[in-house]
């Protein structure tokens, strides 16, 4: 069997985003021992990188050895115990799974429900708040990436510590892509992911938690289901036992993953965090002229979207998949489809991280013109790439 | 911040191994997404290599997203379900963290305990199933990593099989130095690491389940308590849900990853599987012959030792941590710490996959022979490398 050779796309889809070169040499980088004192030291810096993405001086902050979806699991587990009630606000894909994570630690989700599309009503959450006392904590998804919609995180993490229940925050699609501010929001516990807007590869989750989400996790009356990922184990090893006793080993580090990671955050330093926050808002800007002037329309109204994620409706008439396969086969540039009650019914155009680029913009409207074009659509020609260079060079 | 450039190591612990040059080169390559076909296609090879590595035909055979404890904690938690009663074997670390997986399924560890550097007794363990008629599983670590003691797996599976009740196998540091038969053993649910004689950089865990295992999953009475860990769910992404049913999304793969498992999986299928556990065999033998030409004593019986993991006793008078760490300071080489009960006790040495070559046998006797020396202990010098070479290149 010969090694695999994959090819060369252009990724911008919901994720993963296009990998620098730069992070990419870094993961190709000799592998040493996960108690080895250089990978020590560099864990120490990815923890530092990391508090500064996510504005925050938690010491609880991490990337956790698994993908997105093993930063979400961990923050539940960690903070749910049976029979806790928690508020979950569901309006796409990833709000359902925060659901059955509630269910699995054997607690009842109580839920809002909004469509898909549509932003999280604060109304019906500052109810639920106010229906449930008890409640342990208010569950959301800040980007959601089934849908390009954008919770107002901000007010929602108020009502959340102002009836002193705790926010367990999805930032899988947020981080290094639009305004995070942990520390300022008050939120306690956060998981993002490493293959969205860091545009490192996939299978790390950089997670953090409050100095009160870490003494609910300290204080719990029964062990986390999950070995794997309890915390009280797992920040042994990432932050010593404290009283400067030594780490101790928890399990095996994915140690060039996290060269991987290390680089994608220096080069988001390098940066400047507000930059990537613009440049993601300025290339989105630029897809949306182009989108609207090849007279497509997008799904999130103005004030809720997410410029990292552009769900485009499909034009009346137009079969979904075949427009991929072609963007795929002709110009191996992958857009994602719709999940859920949008399969179908919208492409996910991601711009993120290394994916946000003025030449990614001008590409997937050029491809996208001229295949919507072929299938004999009904949309206007010829307009998308000036509507576009207007926004991104005649600043 | 700068880029983190990792030192040049010499990987001789209990793992990671030194990965190769073509691994690390697979790791770079461009990422493409998840749900691409040419994604896919490789998904499918990597199974066929998995299989061809367990020497199974098991469908359920994949490389679960995140390190050895979560393959561990993917058969628990699919397994066994709360109430149920599991035997578990336990002669070293890994034995104990099974019993913790048990736990936290809110199951019935039996446990049958030898000492740290002893083999499973075999009495003990068919005493301990005919006590338990109702037991649901007997767990046991095929290679403890923590001592570098061999089960007798084929034994221990036959009781089971005769009892009628499953087995849970932890390979990590098995797979690819010593011999397994999935299929020829009868086991039912098998994890490995992707780090140890796979020398693939860590962060993958290769699974494998019988059909009898994967019928209990899909029969189980509520579902699994992790969701990330759900199989039923995993499956639907590595397999598809049947019937040419197209695969549904899960999680996001780590891409990067898995070029790399796949390259790693190649180049053991190139070298042929006995070939490999030939090569670990000779080289033990060699490190073995020049440890003891040196005065050094194994600390486990001949006939229960991995040939990948030497547990080397620390001489009277020497000291553990400085002798590590100069063979780091000048020889970049890691050897392993004894852990719990053999905590400065031992040296744990290993050579796996990629580790395992002349000269890794060689630098290791040399550096060793000179840094105690050096340190004053009481050891033969001048004759650990001719007996060593004797072994490699007298054939």
């Amino acid at each position: 069997m010969p090694s695999f050779q994959p090819p060369l796309r252009v990724l911008m889809g919901p994720g993963p985003s296009d990998v620098h070169p730069r992070v990419l040499a870094a993961m190709a980088r000799p592998t040493i021992g996960h108690l080895d004192p250089a990978f020590v030291a560099m864990m120490e810096e990815v923890k530092q990188l990391l508090r500064s993405a996510f504005r925050t001086r938690n010491q609880l902050t991490i990337p956790v050895s698994g993908p997105g979806s093993v930063g979400m699991e961990t923050c539940f587990v960690n903070l749910v115990e049976p029979g806790d009630t928690v508020i979950v606000c569901q309006n796409g894909a990833f709000g359902g799974r925060m659901k059955e994570n509630v269910e699995r630690c054997v607690a009842t989700p109580v839920m809002v429900i909004d469509d898909w599309g549509k932003g999280i009503d604060l109304d019906k959450v500052r109810d639920a708040i106010a229906a449930n006392p008890g409640a342990k904590a208010l569950a959301f998804v800040h980007a959601e990436t089934s849908t390009g919609v954008r919770a107002e995180a901000e007010q929602l993490c108020k009502m959340a510590r102002d009836a002193g229940i705790l926010t367990i925050v999805d930032a899988v699609t947020s981080l290094g892509g639009i305004a995070i501010e942990v520390d300022g929001w008050g939120i306690d516990a956060i998981y993002s992911g490493s293959q969205k807007c860091l545009s490192c590869t996939p299978g790390l989750s950089p997670v953090s938690f409050s100095e009160r989400a870490t003494e609910v996790i300290k204080g719990r009356n029964r062990k986390v289901q999950s070995w794997f990922m309890d915390l009280n184990l797992v920040m042994s090893y990432w932050q010593g036992s404290g009283g400067g006793a030594p780490r101790s080993y928890h399990h095996t580090a994915p140690i060039n993953a996290l060269y991987g990671l290390h680089e994608s955050l220096t080069m988001l330093q390098e940066e400047g965090i507000e930059n990537a926050w613009a440049r993601h808002r300025k290339h989105h800007e630029a897809l949306r002229d182009g989108l609207e002037a090849m007279g497509l329309k997008m799904l999130v109204a103005e004030h809720e979207r997410l410029p990292q994620l552009n769900s485009v409706v499909i034009p009346d008439g137009v079969e979904d998949a075949p427009v991929r396969k072609a963007l795929l086969a002709n110009y191996n540039l992958e857009v994602g489809a719709g999940l859920g009650a949008l399969a179908g019914k919208v492409w996910r155009i991601g711009l993120m991280g290394t994916s946000s680029t003025p030449n990614h913009v001008t590409l997937c409207l050029a491809a996208l013109e001229a295949t919507l074009a072929a299938a004999g659509a009904k949309i206007r020609t010829g307009k998308a790439l000036a509507a576009a260079n207007k926004v991104l060079f005649a600043g």
